[in-house]
């Protein structure tokens, strides 16, 4: 299945305590990735834009790697996702972000 | 040129003014958009999410409206776009950006 | 139904557009309201200092108005609300929390 | 005295390097905390929502954390604030608000 | 007295509803503009980045606003002050900010 | 030249990679920090006061340190930024910059 990323291992806890919580999260995960007109990939690209724009290092980082593994997203893809971030959002976030793409792809 | 979004009202005082901030703002702008794996539209609709997640009324409003005219991104592409804002990002900017998507695509 | 202050005019087109999408809102939204240990006016009391906390006057309208509505959240309680807002979010967000507040329950 | 959480080790510099700022401190602390309709306990998960929907790890942390220690507050309270902080503010800060969740409640 | 600016017709209420608040934001204002090295133009330039940074329209309004009237602050420092938030924060609140001071510069 | 401290490692890979984008990077910086009427010191102080509220500790980490280390900005002053920072943005935010501080100027 599809973004299995938001499933850590934080969320194992989830599906045993809550049911109805981790039904309903994977309900969101399945309406959300499945776009109907967009691809999945550009739907990746946009979380990655969203999680660096934030300067959430957590989920950059998921974000990116998730991207890289499932979907062949190449560091090139990610440098121009990450000028968006730089024009909107700055250099704080575009620092953060490019940081963890060198660690990923180094 | 791409994206004259960015150049309001407001930035022709600056270039007035501060020259030198003027051209390094056209700058930044054209080495941003000249994607060099992923096309303008990519960047744009990233650029539509960043500014939805951060519940940006303006920015999110300038970006959806310059899309369409620019580039004919359609609605149910904007739609795609904020699903992830939904997921990531949560019911408060989501609704945000919802409505200011059926305003422009009313 | 709870909380329906979710499912504004925007709404209504998700509905139709991305019948998938609307029931995973609603799906989520039922298993988010239906604490497990924690009363459902407790969690609405918890969305507003959110939504005042990030500065989203629309969101913060929202819930104040929907909590003074359908469970007769008082001012008082909103008040106590915002206490936490300044201390932990500072006078920015606060002041903006307040005006609207004052609004609602003038 | 209540929600020494504040008063970090941070705070001691503060206390004699600027003791009106100090002093200001614990008046705004104290002003805050008594709430005249809301229990502390409320105030304190509403403070645990804000510092989760802002993706803060620190505050998080300390938040849930002292919230345990002086209020005895469950695991099933602290999940039940993160289901507002999931749908107002989506998976990016649940998820790292629930992985601070498990390990201090593990 | 400094920085009138915070007590706008919000905080009347708060005044005659919940003096111990008050009087602990009072506290907090004068320990806060009472810099000890850097003048209060110094800080008032700061608040006004902080607000301008966070895209938070109400408060870069008021910010600049009262700077300019206390302390005769000109365009010329405001827009200084808006390049440090176009370089770390982006051409989204640059240019929120932008519109707002040269409304109130016109 | 100044402000180097945008320039860490990630840097030097988009110089070899981007040449353009780096150019507008270099090109953006030196018309930011070359202030028409404020000094470089009360820019630095505006951006550490930025990246604080936005509880960024990679950024403030780096603010203050290329503060301290090109110009000599003391504990003091930093402090001064800080205390703006809790007025508008609250203890959150604050009491990381602070922990923050006090490392950098132990």
């Amino acid at each position: 299945m599809k973004e299995e990323v938001f499933y850590g291992k934080g969320m194992s806890t989830v599906k045993s305590e809550d049911p109805e919580l981790y039904k309903a999260i994977v309900g969101l995960n399945e309406a959300v990735w499945n776009g109907r007109v967009l691809d999945y990939k550009t739907q990746k690209l946009i979380a990655i834009g969203i999680a660096a724009a934030n300067a959430d290092s957590r989920a950059t980082e998921k974000q990116i790697k998730s991207s890289k593994e499932e979907l062949d997203v190449s560091r090139d893809e990610v440098l121009d996702v990450l000028k968006v971030v730089l024009l909107t959002s700055g250099m704080q976030p575009f620092n953060k972000a490019l940081q963890i793409t060198n660690k990923i792809f180094e």
